[in-house]
């Protein structure tokens, strides 16, 4: 992130004084009964070039519903900005993700606005998911010292899977999906909101995402390395080594949802969680701050990078 | 508008059948009391490169707003799509003119997104506005025959200063102020949605957009160009004669409203519109299909260009 750009987002801070808002520190803005979110992304930056169209309309759906998710909102309606830079063909293709995506999540595309670009330009995808929260939608700043830390969903497979296009760009199989084609979690979102202190989704990497929530919420966490859900593919491609799990803990692109939820809540025995829900404990909120990490052989330093803040890759 | 373009707005249509979505031939998306619409304006093709950012900021709000001004809505929130390609100081000034804009017309930015290009593609920048409706939140698609065609605001002005400042890209006044500063008309939107059979904002051409609302209410319209409201400032530059008559009607980014109210309502009379406020009857839609023009001299010939599409200038 350049000084350019953070202080670029600073000043939008500052232009956004509504509650709604909620100071931009959220992965949505909260209004009266609506959650509002937009996400955009770019070509060469969010999503490779090579990545099929189709996936990449799924990707854009998936993302902002996700952050419906973490606030435990059901979709009402999107708006979509789609440029077009050529001769539509790719776009068309993107369209049939994005309408696989809608349809199987229920998000009735309602407008937007389509642009033409100069040829070449890359292209820049946006939607705005609206949706209707509960009673309480928690914020990332309601977490409390002494809160369990509840990962909802596996960590690592889309990291691995971007990892493995990069080596060979025809590569495919499960992690490849995991990382075209994330889940937004809506169904367990929706049942855990209401216990939440605070939730987000998890998707520039779980310690920084854990990061802000800790800063969020004015405390520390420490986390269980050992006990961060990993999949068979993540393991079979990368192993469940000291290396791998930290590989896992801030490779980014997960769409999983944390939440802090009282130490006495356990949301396995009090929920009636949709089949295949992996929910997990990974760790407590401290009143200490700052992260720190532990796994069967004692501490372990906290790596140099957290995550993931932009996926610029051109 | 390539071939392309259309082949694929043709398939958003077909995705988005949702009621709220009015078959994306509205200016907004009507959910529940919610009036939501997403412009999206590109560097190069709806603003030029040496446009004050200030200025484009200022645009990217109105435009939005003019939308829920034509469907009579109160602004309540806005969330912005920024691509930053540079050192950031471009965007800081763009985000100023945001901040005037959202000030002047009460709308709090909530949320949004901002994504790094790499150097040198042209800036990509989004608003989702969201309004709440009125009672009655006129489409374009209810105009009866013998309506009459009523004018908010003035034509002509923003695509004269456009041609100035293409003519001279220092050049500075009245006409390259509408062009970059347009007025969304929102009070006026408001008074008027009650009682607009159908009603939409003039942003390509009064005459394009004149045939959407035709196109839409299944009927046609005459329309007296001598009648169209023109500013002293664009009746010193380009003059009263039927060109410059036909330039503007044609000339787009007017950002003025058309509504067609029944043909025994005077909203002169029966309204307390704003100071200010310019209203002008211009014609009536008529059973016929087709526009029809006519001026002091009889009837005049429909021009081949009724508007921009898009404006694309790279």
């Amino acid at each position: 992130m350049s000084l350019g750009e953070l202080d670029f987002i600073e000043t939008l801070r500052k232009l956004a004084t509504h509650p709604a808002a909620r100071g931009l520190a959220d992965d949505a803005a909260v209004l009266g009964d609506l959650v509002l979110t937009h996400d955009t992304i770019a070509e060469g930056v969010h999503f490779l070039v090579d990545d099929p169209p189709a996936s990449v309309g799924w990707k854009l759906v998936a993302v902002n519903l996700s952050d419906l998710a973490a606030k435990g909102a059901e979709p009402l309606a999107a708006l979509m900005s789609v440029t077009i830079a050529g001769d539509g063909v790719w776009e068309e293709e993107f369209v049939a993700g994005v309408a696989a995506a809608c349809e199987t999540y229920g998000l009735p595309l309602v407008g937007g606005d389509t642009i033409v670009l100069p040829i070449g330009a890359p292209r820049v995808l946006g939607l705005t998911a609206i949706g209707r929260g509960g009673e309480h939608v928690p914020s990332r700043s309601g977490g409390l010292a002494g809160d369990t830390l509840w990962l909802v969903g596996t960590l690592g497979d889309a990291a691995a899977g971007l990892a493995v296009l990069e080596a060979d760009r025809h590569a495919e199989g499960v992690l490849v999906e995991a990382y075209r084609r994330p889940v937004p979690l809506l169904a367990a979102g929706r049942l855990l909101a209401p216990y939440a202190h605070a939730m987000m989704d998890v998707s520039d990497g779980l310690l920084l995402d854990l990061e802000r929530m800790c800063r969020a919420s004015g405390c520390g966490a420490k986390v269980d390395l050992d006990a961060l859900p990993l999949t068979r593919a993540f393991i079979a491609e990368r192993g469940v080594g000291r290396s791998a799990r930290l590989f896992a803990a801030t490779g980014g692109d997960d769409y999983a949802l944390l939440a802090a939820l009282a130490p006495d809540f356990d949301p396995l025995l009090s929920l009636s969680l949709p089949k295949g829900a992996i929910l997990t404990p990974i760790g407590t909120l401290t009143a200490v701050d700052g992260i720190s990490l532990f796994d069967g052989s004692g501490e372990v330093p906290l790596p140099e990078r957290l995550g993931y803040e932009h996926h610029h890759r051109d």
